[in-house]
């Protein structure tokens, strides 16, 4: 594959994983970094995303645990939370897979985290708890 | 104690050091992540925070140090700044101990935890200044 | 539970998640901290890992991300990485996890995180390679 | 030099490198943290910056590397991708270190790098791009 | 103060707080980078550490707070742990703030840094634990 | 360029760069994660450093300052810090970019760093400080 063909297919598999909010992320690129642009398409979701050593409902697990460990990564956590959504992870689990992070990343980590998930879930009109929760966090 | 024991045992710890801000911030977390408030209040603040080997200010001494180190915390730095005054440090030992951090975690950590700082004190009505300072930095 | 149960329900948690290495890290601390070990027993295994919101191997799959975006645990690497065979992860599914995080942490977290993971896999006598594979990388 | 010497002498290095980005910093923090402020001065900027082993461009280089693996730093990141500008590195160069840092860093870490260095670009009036460069990223 | 008074002056306190380990650690730098031995003892402990507006103590809870959030600081942890006896913080006070610490840093961040506590206190002959305790983690 | 050519391209550039300690990296990961050394081989190497908008030296001054803010990558800084020499940095450059570094990562990860350095000067034969420096670091 040239480096052309290695775009589009990275941007078919980043189209799939990440929907729109990975395709305004490398249009944002375009004035200040297409080179970066290109990589996270080409390298990041054709070359090693689309490997098949492991489902992208898998690699959204890794990556929210990576994301949620390094901090400060909000935009990418509303993309990759969507994204988790998108492979196939339920709200619950997702919640859940943050909620344990807490536990190897500590409680600020994760908190952050979960309140950009609170979002996502919102936008997307999903939610984590069961039907019937309706009470309060302890009882 | 049971779960729902525990629970209030917590919160009753998390009010007298965080206050509102504390209660907030588990709130927020009803329709996403109960049971990380809920670990939040039983777990960090029943069990750990009320440990009686060391007392409410000294963790808040320790608990700057780690915030301001981890970086993109602002949210929780908020939340402890309000707490470190709640438990006895005054402004003036918070902002020295963020100058501190700064030997070890650098500038720029120190900086942005001592602007969450500065809006807290602003909130608060209180000043790590002395009453005749009135000078420039350097004088 | 009382605090004694919830050690034993942790400790039979974690003994089939993490094996002999957990219960060495816990005999570690007995002397400097069986508090800490307290808390990894019943907080981290018997009230967070335990909950059914997520399988196990899963859970891995998180952690695997977090410790290798976290850095400078190669102790508690060693340890997950054993707990991610111990769960049902394959040996291909680790090292392609741990490539995976590469992209979000970097290639410095990733090759360090797998160079422990080289060590696990030589102890236990797994391999992360196709059977026929012998030849170099770039073949 | 006494203290308000190494203030002089330091203000004068900052305001030739970071501009009013850099005194802006320092005056939010006249109420606050006084020292701090000092410190950024007197000695990040008077005593380490200045020292002649290392040129400026070379130092911003150094800098950026730093500020974008930790990350959060965007305040930070806004100051000295202007002084990156001041002393000698073009947009160009700017935007190429920050990709070179996604090998070390990680995507996540060189993208919020990145985006603070459009924001700074568009304010400057300066473009990465070579002039005739009006193509899709991947062309 | 010159320079060479101002590291005479961080050399006192240094050596008050940090001991031998301090000495030693700026010793190991002449070969490699005098400045940074001169900037630790004359800067970090002589304009900063000594400052009077929090007591050394104070000071080592805020530093064991960063160094355990940070990761990877394992010598430096080794120079304040001592640091931390040496300012009159109990052994029991040192393990409880590590312990404080897994809360906002995690569980991997606090166990690093309890085991080289574990090391310091069996150099140091001291120990944590009340005289009485004997049993196991969880009795 | 087909796969097994990018690889022979990166290669080409990482021996330059690197020497043998990039080769034996990547040699050490074939038992374990093949892919991730071609990747370093043939995208780290042969897609991103090579690029011409930005030459070795200026890419290894990011490099340093990327690996010592992240810490733990002690591995890496070696590779690097030898790659640093290999491309022209001096021994008194890259003491001085680690040094550097020590405002905004703090003294401790700049500490980490400045030993490995120590370590590979000595194994080069090369020293950061002026032929006539054999005083004290205060002197």
């Amino acid at each position: 594959m040239n480096r052309s063909e290695r775009f589009e297919h990275g941007m078919k598999v980043l189209t799939e994983v990440d929907g729109e909010g990975g395709q305004r992320v490398v249009e944002s690129l375009a004035d200040v970094s297409p080179e970066l642009g290109h990589q996270i398409v080409a390298w990041a979701f054709g070359d090693m995303y689309a490997r098949p050593e492991l489902p992208p409902r898998d690699r959204q697990l890794v990556t929210l645990g990576v994301l949620t460990a390094l901090g400060g990564c909000e935009l990418e956590l509303d993309v990759h939370i969507n994204a988790a959504l998108n492979v196939g992870l339920t709200a619950t689990e997702i919640s859940e897979a943050l909620l344990h992070s807490a536990v190897y990343a500590g409680i600020p980590r994760a908190l952050n985290a979960t309140l950009v998930a609170k979002r996502v879930f919102a936008e997307r009109g999903v939610s984590p708890l069961p039907a019937d929760e309706d009470r309060l966090p302890s009882a």
